[in-house]
């Protein structure tokens, strides 16, 4: 045997030393708990599974969806009975990710328990009204897209309706007092579609995000009806302000009100708390910080005035 | 047994009323088919699946490249084998989603089944000339980016490459009057990337997108040969006529044609039917709604003072 | 048996031409070979798999943080056998896919498996301190985001701790002279999250980016301790200049300098060699080419007037 | 590098010869063929798969008897959903595969369908006559055997269960005209639990097969109600004449007729068609080829002085 | 389209009838329930689940040998992280179905769950004895079958180690009051080997079965040290008297004890509660009903021999 | 909180006692090796897989009868291709498991990678005269049961090809000095057949076993050619003198010569190195330890005659 292969089979022998990283590891995550006030790691895991929420949201899609996203040799005859037997899977399994978030990775108490079956009952409950709200939105990207061929493709295809999809479970779980199942929900839209809404965000019936890459829609937003927004566009906190405040004020009302039938094309970025009044048509690229009127038509060349009348 | 075991045990009693949402769901289903002119649900799936399509187009992509995009453990004594295995794999899945999108999901007549047959196998024949057209947009990478080593990683890793791989198929597919199918294949590519190109766009040899998050390229774009685009670059319709008239006339030329050897950088936005001319290179976060000559330079500065005159 | 029915028999029977298809492709295959100098195709694949590479980082992001990233049932007694058992698999794939890229495909001769174990060793050991870096990471982003509600909820939903797992695990890679493998990792996180950061960008501790989508940060790139970005910032190359030249020298520094605690808004796009003095702020959407001193609070008015004076 | 070196690339080099394999491989398949009066190959495949059959069969048993053999999470409430969701997959599945028996590989014409769609419609409408009939032989083995606890134990652990499953379903293919479906569907039983019953065998009602280990029942065994059979249990044809004569008549009665609330005990071996009479008990290793009357108590020594007195 | 057409298209809208069927088949579990007086269903599932119990033995068979039955690509140093890691899983699930068998499928009370934490962590520690006890089989098995090559060779691939790994694992869940667990564990080994032990058989230390097809032992034999028995041996009640009794007395001993030392040849069968003396041999296909003294050696001539004096 | 949930908690608080197990377990193995004279444990897997053998297998059936064996929805024009590429994977896949069993688990050497080279092109080059030999059996199936109905069925179905299948596979594997693959290979086919043939016999062409289960064949039998075996005999070694000499000199000639034409009947056992002349018929039960002349007809009465003369 060579040198050479002597020195390779000593690297070999050595290994990866594991028993000194995992312990070295250890005492990085205890040193961080200490940091943060914790003596000990907790005994089982504290919080909701992102892998577990992609299957409540895909199963659900399936559920409401059956003969477009549901399995592909689904048959009418059978449909109900996919979509019950979908949903009952999806609705415990969506349970008890409610236990581990309101339980903080506790045993779900009885109490705990109570209070996530009587979420997760209203949950199922408002499914078919979440139904309609889709239905509405895929209405209007089929309105809105002289691209569009039929309503089934829209459904199929655009991520304006897989990110509506994510969004209106996200608000639902928001709004019923589960921010971090709400978060993940729409943070897998963004990975999928690059369209970041916020869950906290309200959007009104019938709205459509073309393209969509790149859009980011604040907590605080207030959408109406049938308004369409483009890819890149910003409805956010106008931050330059809250930056020098130095913490900002959780929850404080800080994101567009965008009225009914507003249009806000591609890269558009309109932040802090002012109003687009109804029918409004904001153009390309346009950034925006003051509220206008209903029927606004405002354009980058308008906006440049504004600034260099400011400048 | 206590009062608060006795509620929850109410409540696991109620369960989901699985039997009351299946019914709901039902009915809104049907209010849909029924607002569509549809009397009923189809029998059997009516519309092809974009988890078997996206099965479709990583098979064809192995079977294309197979020691860089196939199997880890592909030999080369193997490599025809594996590749006319996967091939025939690849081309039966996708003849029975074209049936489906011929066919409107009603059983393949014969007829039908022989139009899918002839797509499909023309398809199979353009498979050689796509791989060459898709080897000059690597090399078209590997001399368009400094940062490139190799045309091998180029091939493995850009997001831009798996953006053209995609788009090209789909391409073909609309061309032979499959525009769903079309779309699905590149909505995969715009999920993957972020980058968005309509299957109608006609795209020349040797195209490069750097970075590529944000990118859309519409419907009717004409694009010449080794033209290279950077992210977040959008060759979009000029919405803002069109929106007061009301309905746009479909397939009518809305996008630009971009000539040979253009270059267009980052966040640039060129809408509407306009020209840019060969060899021209037109600066990031440009805003250009009107045509420019062979040869030109066109800077963020430029287009400020034309929209400053024209102001 | 019709007349149609024979043309379709006839058509079935046909197939695909598999054969000459297969040779075809194969003929194309070596037609590419022999125009980059190489005179037949490798006999095992030669290149690193992107698949694998997936694996193996979601593998060590669990190790990383098993009862966040980790499987959903991990209880806590377990936990360091966990990440040792984990561990060992993530690092033997890591050294396969380290052979693969130090030996260009060839089988690993004794001296190339002896550098890649080193390598591999050496990457193993410094985990614990890639968690300590990450931890900062999170915080900065539970500090920075008003909407933040835990430490938890960062690590679990943010795309930007996501990307920055990658791009930490990734510049260790690119900088022990693995830039394919570091590559893959990158464009990893850049699929999921839109977030497209170069494995050779030195980023400092306590790094935040919020939304992320568009995000684009270059090789040679430097930025302190404390930055914060948004989505759609584009700390790039100055390439107008670089175009005329021809081909640009690789590896020359040609990205910003981003010093401690600056804050860059949504949209900023800042290129060329410039320096971003410490402290500073720059707005939304700015268009930035030139350096700033420490403690500058740069927006689009001031940057619109620059440019007005400079046209 | 060493000579050692080189004669092992060369190894390398040579591969497997694949080429050559394969199509020797391809002309022993055609000789076969040849042989046996075929062509040519046939275009796709002829008969149904084994592996499909075992799926049917396991989806069947889950729909029969949901709480105990259908996925470990099921509940109450969801349980008609998923047996009618699951029910359709099988008879679905079942369809094609019996379109493959009945078409002979060839492409399904239309009378086949609606013949294969009769057999699964009928077919489908026996299941519940079929659970009766299991439920009896789930009562006969709990009442048979001292050692059973339940009769929940014996549905989910006997193994004369699991084949009477598989022969109750394999019997109506059989009566069907289905031989080879019925034939798979026994076999995927006999490699289970080493019960070997032909699905032509009519067996009555409350059967029960304890241990069954090397049981073998023939094709035209008819078993009567309330009969008990142990391990290693033959009720085959008296094959010595049979020999001598050549071949046999096929589909001839030549298995035993057993009549009801017989016991046989284990090793023992019945061969011919003779008929053991109501009530009688065969003791362990008994070889018996002639008729016993009603009431019989048969045993080694018995026999071995019939035998004595023979000899 | 013609008549044929019309019939086929009346055959498909016919479907299944699945509501039809699914209501039929819940009826007839109904009645089931009625006739052994339980009111409805249950809630949820009340049995364990054969499938888990397989994971569980798989996982504990590859955490005791695991450079033998573990995953192929483990390494020494990771072992025992391997190890405590599988170990973990195992015994979780392993737990749940501990709570299910006790709780008889209700929700497992407070008592019930540390009742079934006792028994599983009692079973844990075992483990190391557990490993002891199939090392000597093992050996047993080794210096017992001259065809064995190495101690390897016998773990890897002798069914009745494979049997013996079960069985001493469902034994200890026998007399820890888990019957049925217990009973499942053995059915596994029946199903793969064809070796059918009772759980509750007692079984000395190096126990060795050689081919083992058709081998039955049941529930109350006791077995001593370094007996080695072959296939087709049965270790039986003595039904023949018990049948005529009735109802046998459940749980009264009624198989064999087997002496150390003894060998018993294929094919035997041993009945009744007699004695077979320590060193003893017991030929082929021997059929035994009477004590042997210690070293006896009883071939089948001389058994029927005594069946002869006896006739 | 309640005594009864501090007991349990403290219950769940001690977990499983996870290191110390892991630790004592480690004890027990370290004392087995110690027993075997091994000084530590091996550094990674020194022996083959079953598993993987088993894929193995399964791929080279598919690979030799595409049509039957292979996947569902294969087609007839890309069948070489199947066949070229799976066979393609078995072989390195086999590949690997020759070098574990050759190296004893040591990485292996050029010398030990250059031998398991040849001995699997050996093997690939003898698969087309090892189709051959199958279809011989194949045929002898088809012709000696009257319950066959095509030779496709038989292939499909029987038990007894499923073992040839392996057997001839193995015996291969045998003879080139790989005793521990050959020997999992056989086990393979044992679990699933019940039939146990050790991978060192010899078995002529056109060998036909019926229902299988029981059956045994020893090491050292040699069978010709046209014989036909039922479930349950035992083709096995006198071992009642080999008792008594203690140990057997390994590999002697003990298992019987069955010559061309015999035919043995279900439960027959046959010991010991005796000669059954060639046309021979030998009777069910029958134990037989004397040569028989060809041609003879041995029934239990004979057997029973001639151990009564001897008695």
């Amino acid at each position: 045997m060579t040198d050479q292969h002597l020195k390779l089979a000593a690297l070999r022998q050595d290994g990866w030393q594991l028993e000194n990283i995992v312990k070295r590891l250890r005492a990085v995550r205890c040193e961080w708990l200490a940091q943060h006030g914790r003596s000990s790691e907790p005994d089982e895991r504290e919080l909701p599974s992102s892998k577990i929420m992609a299957e409540v949201v895909e199963t659900l899609s399936g559920a409401l969806f059956p003969m477009l996203l549901g399995p592909p040799d689904l048959r009418q005859e059978s449909e109900d009975f996919y979509v019950g037997h979908t949903l009952d899977e999806a609705l415990n399994s969506l349970l008890q990710q409610v236990c581990l978030e309101l339980g903080h990775g506790l045993r779900p108490s009885l109490e705990i328990e109570r209070q996530a079956r009587r979420i997760v009952q209203d949950f199922a409950l408002t499914l078919p009204e979440l139904h309609r709200l889709l239905d509405d939105d895929v209405m209007a990207a089929f309105r809105g897209d002289p691209a569009a061929r039929s309503v089934d493709e829209v459904l199929l295809c655009y991520p304006g309706i897989r990110a509506m999809i994510h969004h209106r479970i996200a608000h639902h779980l928001f709004r019923d007092g589960l921010p971090l199942l709400a978060r993940i929900t729409s943070e897998l839209a963004h990975s999928a579609t690059g369209i970041d809404i916020h869950p906290g965000a309200q959007i009104g019936r019938s709205f459509f995000i073309d393209h969509g890459t790149g859009v980011v829609i604040g907590e605080t937003a207030v959408i109406g009806e049938r308004v369409r927004i483009y890819q890149a566009v910003t409805l956010g906190a106008k931050r330059f302000e809250a930056d020098e405040a130095g913490q900002l004020i959780k929850g404080q009302p800080r994101h567009p009100i965008v009225e009914d039938d507003v249009v806000i094309y591609a890269g558009a970025t309109i932040l802090g708390r002012i109003t687009i009044g109804a029918g409004s048509s904001i153009g390309g690229n346009v950034w925006l910080t003051r509220s206008v009127p209903p029927g606004s038509n405002v354009t980058q060349a308008n906006v440049q005035n504004q600034v260099g009348n400011a400048g």
